[in-house]
C-alpha cells in the first residue's frame, strides 16, 4: 500500500495549491472507501487543509452522515449523478471546508447491472460554490478502479481549483 | 498505492472472519488518515461487514464526530491511551458495528515532543464489548510509519477477533 507515485505527487501538488490558497478539504468516499482522504494525508502539514473526512459505504451511511435523500438512492441508485451531487452537498453542510469530492461506482468484481457496468464511477465536486459532476467508466480489476478513481479525483480537484 | 501484498492478504483474511462471524466493523483515524478503511474495503463483499468510517484528522472532528473530551484532549493530546480510548468508544456509539478500530500518533516528519516520538502510534480496539489500547513506537519515514500502522491495525484486530 506504498502510495503510488504518481499519486503522492498529485496529492503533494494539490497540499501546495491548498496550503497557497487556504482552502480547507473533506471528502466523502464510498467505493475508494478512504483512498482519496488517506492520499491527501500522505503529504506533511496536510492538516493545513484536511481536517476530517467520511467514510460512506451503505446507502445508510450515505443518508445518516450525509444526508443523501432517500428517495434520490432509490430512484437513481447509490453509482448516480444525483447521489454525487447530494454527497457534495451533504459534506459541505457537515463540515467548515471550501472543497468537497465525493466518490460512488462500482469498483467490482460483482455489483454491476445492464445500465451500470463494472468500473463506473461518479464522482461529485464541491468547489468555489460550483457544484460539479464527473463520470467515467474505468477499465480493470477492483484495485485498478479504485486506483483510477483517487488518481482522477485529485487531478480534476488540481484542474478546478486553478 | 497499489496495495502492499501483506495488507491485501490480512484484509482479505479478517474480511472471512467477520462475514463468517456477521459481525460489523468501523474505523476511526486520525495519522492513517482512512488507510485502514481503503484497505478493509480492497476486499470484494466488504460491505457486508463496513458501511462507514470516519477519518479524525484534527482535535476539533475528534470532538464533533466522536465526542472525544475537550478536556482529554487538552490533559493527555491526541497521540494518547485516553484519546484512542474515547474514540473508540464514540465511534461505536456513532454508528451499529460491533468492532471500532481507532488509530492515533505521529506520522512524522513534524510533530514530535520531548516524550512522543515520531514514530509513536496509539491504537484503540473496541470488540466484542472489552476495550483495548495498544502503543507502538514505529521506526521509518510517514509513509513506513502510516503502513505499519495499518498492518498493525489489522493484525491486532484478527489476534483479538479469535
Amino acid at each position: 500500500m506504498e502510495l503510488h507515485q504518481e499519486i503522492k505527487t498529485l496529492a503533494a501538488q494539490l497540499g501546495a495549491i491548498l496550503t497557497d490558497k487556504c482552502l480547507w478539504i473533506t471528502t466523502a468516499e464510498s467505493c475508494t472507501g478512504g483512498g482519496v482522504s488517506y492520499a491527501l494525508t500522505d503529504t506533511p502539514g496536510s492538516s493545513a487543509y484536511i481536517d476530517r473526512a467520511f467514510v460512506t459505504y451503505s446507502n445508510q451511511a450515505k443518508q445518516d452522515l450525509l444526508n443523501v435523500s432517500a428517495a434520490t438512492l432509490t430512484q437513481y441508485g447509490a453509482v448516480s449523478e444525483q447521489t454525487v451531487r447530494e454527497m457534495a452537498l451533504g459534506a459541505i453542510a457537515a463540515t467548515n471546508a471550501d472543497i468537497a469530492i465525493t466518490v460512488s461506482g462500482i469498483a467490482g468484481p460483482g455489483g454491476a447491472t445492464p445500465d451500470k457496468p463494472v468500473g463506473l464511477v461518479w464522482f461529485g465536486l464541491h468547489i468555489n460554490d460550483k457544484q460539479l459532476v464527473f463520470k467515467q467508466v474505468f477499465t480493470g480489476d477492483r484495485a485498478q478502479v479504485r486506483l483510477q478513481a483517487i488518481v482522477f479525483s485529485l487531478k480534476t480537484i488540481i484542474e478546478q481549483i486553478k
